[in-house]
């Protein structure tokens, strides 16, 4: 019964991965892994106890071995290796994004369209947050009446030096792109971006932070402050506005101290403290809905919907005026209307 | 050694300032108070246990037994008022606003700019909340470093049937205004007016809630979710994020209850509970700094800034994008940059 | 109307009381002020404006221009001037304790209720904190049911150096003595005292903290845990538990700071920052009390409860085992059943 | 690689370890079930796709294809079973209690002592829950110094029917006794417990709240209120007070809600929903311990403890006095001062 996985990618992302379904996902194995520099994915394997490695992608995924693949390459690889997925009729966890570029996304969903049932998840893995999840659950209970407006935080104590002003938008807050999408069940149709005056911890020529507002096909107004250095913590905030009350996520601390004059909790300082268990959930939930044949979590249109949108706020931002999103027809295979449901 | 009073305008404000000088500000008395309705002015005077009593302020301004003022009747007689308190030479507390229109608050700050002394204070009252209080002295410490983006809510349960968009901007943000000019010591250039779908628990055709966006001369970015039909609560919340940490108004439950299933405090209804307290140290801190002659609180330039803010404000609105805001020369009054500091 | 007050006792609580009149009540107004030690009645006397000073108490009590007395000598004066108090005919509001001793209180209240009206209060200021008069409200209003336990901490950061085991009981834990017969209505009936290891903080020989664990009428079990060497933070903590839910006193946080991975705020240091609204709000009751004929807050009855309970904690410390505690038959004066309401 | 385990019980318990192992525990497989009720037994191990059912767990443990034991059955066959498991030469995972009395514990203390290896672990699951292991974490950091006095409840809002005053001790502050002996790493050396008037929410006939209070033999003073009829929710709290600050179980809220008035959020209602997380990690880490040769977790030692300290509350509650524990001599298997160290 035991579902047998393919892990492209050995970097950080995907040594998660192997880990998580090695030590949280019984009904699965990982039993190939490849990257493109050799000692990486030997190293994987051999930590994880996995004897078939190669360089080459596309081999893992012909693998007959192979029943399901996660990608964890880097996000130019995306599209071709989600493509031979599809023409190997293997299910495929992607991580985000679905591709490097709105137009490479839409090839995608049209792939999958043409094939006609869901293969491919993208890794949003807060549809899969305990946290996020009971947000979702009391807002669609009708516990605040309709949302009109959310206010979303996503700030890191650094990132490394490699993540510009571009990344903030497309690796940072895509995130906020697919919660709101998700939460709201509606979709972005404007997008404004503000550049406050630079932080002096943020390196030279980095606009960090930035404020992010989007408007959606049904009203809503959605503010993110996305800070990518903002030193103190790693702190993803959300709040929910609805006509009769509001609902944000919990602040998450396991102890209370009391100490020198101050009463306090711990914070995270990186993701992988704050979503472990929304990865682990991820995988679980995958690995299930392969068995069941019932997809879950984010889909092509969400992943081709979050790359629109976040063109759409580069495009914002150096404009510094509103920037319409327009998302092309939708397949049939995505026909409910708003976003896919996901996580529990 | 009392400070004698004369209060003007016998409604809820002038009831409320009537009522905490007796109760809270042993330094001061009221002697005389005028309300255009007789009957009014007459029915306060009774319960305050005052003998002077009238329907023309200017009369009371005048009176010699009355030797400072408090202006709380209808917006459009503050510039007369406070420009016959000028005259008089007498101290005086303005509720907001300081006058109608930014031209008019312009007028009263050239007047007393003329008279070489400062003689009003702008009733803005959060300037004297102890927990606005504290956020300003952290932030002021250096605990968060720089102040680069803020985030503020403004919410109501409800308003009266006459409180229309154009008020939502003025009276309610207008108190967000004079926050962020004198929490970060910054003046607004910029304003952007949202608007999500209006929430069905507010009159149709009032645009509740808005989203404000203002830019600082200094670069910071401030959004205002304004939303006076919130149904749930009198909310008024606010986090200043600065290059090293973040500080926030604190959630002000006196009492934790745990009962069926849920932990909670209690929510304020209503500003007079919220800010009862800052209502009474606003008065004190008026009668001791006319005792000792130092001017506290919010004075004709902030009175004049926020009026000519909150304009732009209805421009914005209007218009859909970004107003500038230009405030004219300041007066050597007022010489100190930025906002004029006042509470503790 | 102005109340003319006596104050006798020149020290912190003296200085508190005049200081506090002086800025938060407007009716009344200090006429007169004792101290033993004749510079330090002269030195407060000059920063309060007050000409009338002594060093004979009874003077102070006996003099016409007086009206109304405030206590805040040493306990062992207490008895003489709260009974030289009732000779004139004056309300007196006498700091904890009421005497003394167990006998010396009943002693005042004899005499009390030999006179047939109230004429002392004792100063219980928690009977006045808002927070603390919340949690009764929300107690009497039914939201968690009939109380069964209670668990308090009373908790220092330090102390004088006199402050010793003693003291623990009858100086700290004589606050919660009162709360607890206050908040449930009920009269202590035993009291164990447990000494855990004592802290290295306390100085040499006393034993703190302590564990006192009371038993009422009613049957409710009472734990007090009191600290006076926490180190940490003035630290007051209450819950009560009823069948249906439990209510507690709220983490009075004004700022909520988020920095090198905490999310914090501040507590108090000592107790004027904590409880500094409840003396005022305790003098402004006990003066409106005397103008309207109404005692408010703790009476003779309640001093002479305290003082027992405290008495059999001590001895109970010293035996290890239970005291039981009998307080004699209560006056008709204090004919009601429970502890005299009080606070708003 | 994959551990082969045997699961004895197909109650609730058991049920719960059946699925966890099943979904949380990679490297386990549950192998075979028994249960003295056929019907049972059988209908667990359909769900559970295993094979091997018996009424006969001594066939269970003795079954070749067993490697290691999950005790679920009732209290009375915990010594037996045990004792066969040793006999057997498996690794045993025993619900608590570890026997039914503490001389059964002692007899399988020593079995296990002449065996001269651990082979027992007791289901004290609250060591390896992220907010205790954060908590001891923080506490053996010195965040608080040295732990002088710590403060529990244990509520939950309704037990089944048969859950008696006796069980109240015995199955619920058994808990709070290996947590304390846990945390602080001190032995319980006297009890005494308190009986507060009877909810009219228990049974006629239960004692329900108590308080019991534990001295140990460090000094330390721990209290915990248990209190099984709370109507309001499963509420685990636990402060413990150091010489300089204190720390305590955060409370864990997910979603902050603000509505009607109320700012609030959830509380669990049941064990499985608040330790629902502990029990998947008590369960890899018994797994993985046994891989690695090094027993995690609470041993025999702490079994016989808990036991002792429980009979001893028992008699205490009967005579109103503190009872004194006496902890026969420790064999050298345990040799390690204090509790067995356990979870993360």
């Amino acid at each position: 019964m035991t579902l047998q996985v393919g892990v492209i990618g050995a970097g950080l992302m995907g040594t998660t991965h192997v880990r998580v379904l090695g030590s949280a996902v019984p009904t699965a194995e990982v039993v190939a892994i490849s990257d493109a520099v050799p000692e990486r994915g030997e190293q994987l394997a051999r930590q994880a106890g996995v004897d078939r490695v190669t360089t080459d992608a596309l081999e893992l995924i012909h693998d007959p071995a192979v029943e399901a693949v996660v990608i964890a390459s880097t996000a130019d690889t995306h599209e071709p290796f989600v493509l031979a997925c599809f023409e190997a009729g293997k299910p495929v966890l992607c991580e985000k994004p679905l591709a490097a570029t709105p137009e490479a996304a839409r090839r995608v969903l049209e792939a999958e369209a043409a094939l006609g049932r869901r293969l491919v998840q993208v890794g949003f893995m807060r549809r899969f947050d305990p946290a996020y999840g009971q947000l979702k659950a009391r807002i669609d209970a009708g516990a605040i009446g309709a949302p009109l407006v959310m206010h979303c935080a996503h700030r890191n104590p650094s990132v490394p030096p490699a993540f510009d002003t571009h990344m903030i938008l497309t690796d940072a807050v895509v995130h906020e792109v697919d919660t709101l999408r998700w939460l709201l069940g509606q979709e972005v149709v404007r997008v404004t971006v503000l550049a406050p005056r630079a932080s002096s911890k943020a390196p030279a020529g980095v606009q960090d932070p930035v404020m992010v507002i989007f408007e959606t096909d049904a009203g809503a107004v959605v503010d993110v402050e996305a800070f990518v250095n903002a030193q103190y913590a790693y702190d993803i905030r959300c709040e929910v506005v609805g006509e009769t009350g509001t609902a944000a996520l919990g602040a998450p601390g396991f102890v209370d101290l009391r100490s020198e004059g101050t009463h306090g909790t711990e914070l995270a300082m990186g993701f992988q403290q704050r979503f472990g268990e929304a990865y682990a959930r991820e995988l679980q939930s995958w690995v299930a809905g392969i068995a069941d044949g019932v997809p879950t979590g984010a889909g092509a249109w969400d992943g081709y919907a979050a790359s629109a949108v976040c063109e759409a706020a580069v495009a914002a931002l150096a404009s510094g005026g509103p920037t319409d999103v327009a998302l092309e027809h939708r397949p049939g295979l995505y026909a409910t209307a708003g976003p896919l449901a996901g996580g529990s």
